[in-house]
């Protein structure tokens, strides 16, 4: 009954379902960073001629999940479930997505881990025998993610040095018990760790133990070590919370090498005035659909592993005076 | 691959995942109800001894999780996955159960559905291989949810008499894969359905189509109609959800007979003053775990079915002028 289940935290699946498809739909700033070229649409703006942001970030998720589907010459007939989450309150984003596609709907909330996470379950209803194809969304706005968790945006105010830009973006995967492309081999579901961290300005240093204790688990659950993977990326550390996650590593006796990036890292560059980086379920999300799905196929990547690491506070939990609880949710995924 | 999907939206389990135990915990007006008896516990008031509602609800769920950990006589190493929801923005009182459960953790999200909807993924993770023991926990507390969606509790607002009162209760089960107790044989998982209800203080007509729906694809999948189930308790329509949803299905050519009631209508009698009845995560999840259950394990229900019912809508999505987007999502539960 239990075959599946490897050490404590990590499944390994029989039958590894297949990444049939990918595609990703991005905002102006995303479009004109490093990975711009990467991704499956760049929207001109970030309302996209919608009333709303919120319209135009479901919108967004929507476009996503059609473009996987097109990508793949999947019908919306032939998809079991659809699995989705984003970072608004009561993931509207998602819902209001699953309304227009009127596919059984499983929604899933992991913070800035929720692709991975999704990934992950996707996978073990694939390989369960549940699904033959399982369609994966998962979005994030920098103006509706501003509004409900900081600032309004039209106030201007500065952001901190240690704070992360929310990447406005929508990535899908379209995963399936057969067909031909990249497989996801394993999963390690991640337990909540709390380091006290209480700045909602540094979310990087609240994920980073969540992460470092994913990657450790997930090893000594495999028995492997991070040199076995051609690339570990993490989504969304960004640049602070990336150096501590591989001190935290480090300190547990694992070297981490040179394959450990961060999606949060890699989606802008400097002069793009991001601070510390990028966060927002749309990132890994739209990272993974593009550029490390690429890498995967060129053949670049023989091995990878994305671990997307959410920090699970609300605005009213910090205002309460809680500390911010972060999780990390690993896929590993063959060329 | 694909052998446990059966007809559009239903999957049944090979081996049907065993509820080894089940716990509850509410407030003191679900207390002096009249399921007040077939509670794990009752506490004396809401808070608790806490220094807030929120941290309450989130004591409160993983009281309720210990509580079905100690009837099963389960360790926490025993315990393969927690599955949580909540109300609250973020989940955050899943979020924090989770940090102290210290468990793999899967957070979704489904409102008032979330107790089905994780019972029925949790089966498939268990029956697909994944896991041996899964806990479920799900939970809502009718302060919290009074001042994140409607108006603060001090302000004593006249309530709408279609309006539901939201539970302060959480309830849990302990999904196995081998063991004495019922078992869960199918689950079909719902489509979002919206018939563009904007009244929030009606979300019992917003939710019904979608249980309706659920109800009818069940049925036809599994080619069984109501009166092959002892009980078929949405969760959480109340008395005007309810009405709608009998009429649907009668419009559809369904006739749901006696076995059709609501979870939302159980919990509270009439001088209560809960108006339309109950709602909230807690609701359907204490009423399962409490009154379903006990009458199950008595033999006096030999089959029933759990439509968890949620209101996909957010305060923000209201305001910007949206409807009310449903879902249901149904567990087929045999003594």
């Amino acid at each position: 009954m239990n075959s599946k289940r490897v050490g404590n935290q990590t499944v390994v699946f029989a039958n590894p379902p297949v990444i049939l498809s990918s595609y990703s739909v991005v905002g102006p700033k995303e479009g004109q960073g490093p990975l711009g070229k990467t991704f499956g649409k760049v929207w001109e703006d970030g309302l996209n001629g919608e009333k709303s942001w919120e319209v135009a970030e479901s919108k967004m998720l929507q476009e996503a999940m059609q473009g996987a589907m097109d990508q793949a010459s999947v019908q919306k007939e032939q998809i079991d479930f659809m699995m989705a989450g984003d970072l608004l309150n009561q993931i509207i984003s998602s819902n209001f997505a699953a309304r227009q596609m009127a596919l059984p709907f499983i929604g899933l909330y992991g913070a800035c881990s929720t692709m991975a996470l999704s990934m992950a379950v996707g996978s073990m209803l694939i390989d369960g025998g549940f699904a033959q194809n399982v369609l994966v969304g998962v979005s994030s706005h920098h103006d509706t993610a501003e509004r409900q968790y900081r600032l309004p945006t039209e106030q201007g105010a500065q952001r901190a040095m240690s704070a992360q830009w929310t990447v406005t973006g929508a990535g899908s995967v379209l995963l399936s018990s057969s067909g031909a492309g990249p497989r996801i081999t394993s999963a390690t579901i991640g337990k909540v760790i709390d380091f006290a961290v209480k700045d909602v300005n540094n979310m990087g240093a609240a994920m980073a133990p969540a992460v470092a204790d994913t990657i450790l688990n997930h090893c000594q659950d495999m028995q492997l070590k991070p040199a076995d993977y051609d690339l570990i990326a993490s989504g969304d550390l960004g640049a602070i919370g990336l150096g501590l996650a591989c001190e935290l590593l480090k300190q547990s006796g694992m070297d981490t090498g040179t394959s450990f990036t961060d999606c949060g890292v890699m989606i802008y560059d400097d002069s793009q005035d991001s601070h510390a980086g990028a966060s927002g379920c749309g990132c890994s999300a739209v990272v993974f659909a593009g550029n490390i799905m690429q890498r995967i196929k060129s053949g670049e990547l023989k091995k990878a592993m994305l671990v997307g690491s959410g920090a699970l506070h609300s605005p009213t939990s910090c205002l309460q005076g809680e500390s911010i609880p972060g999780i990390g949710h690993a896929v590993v995924i063959e060329g």
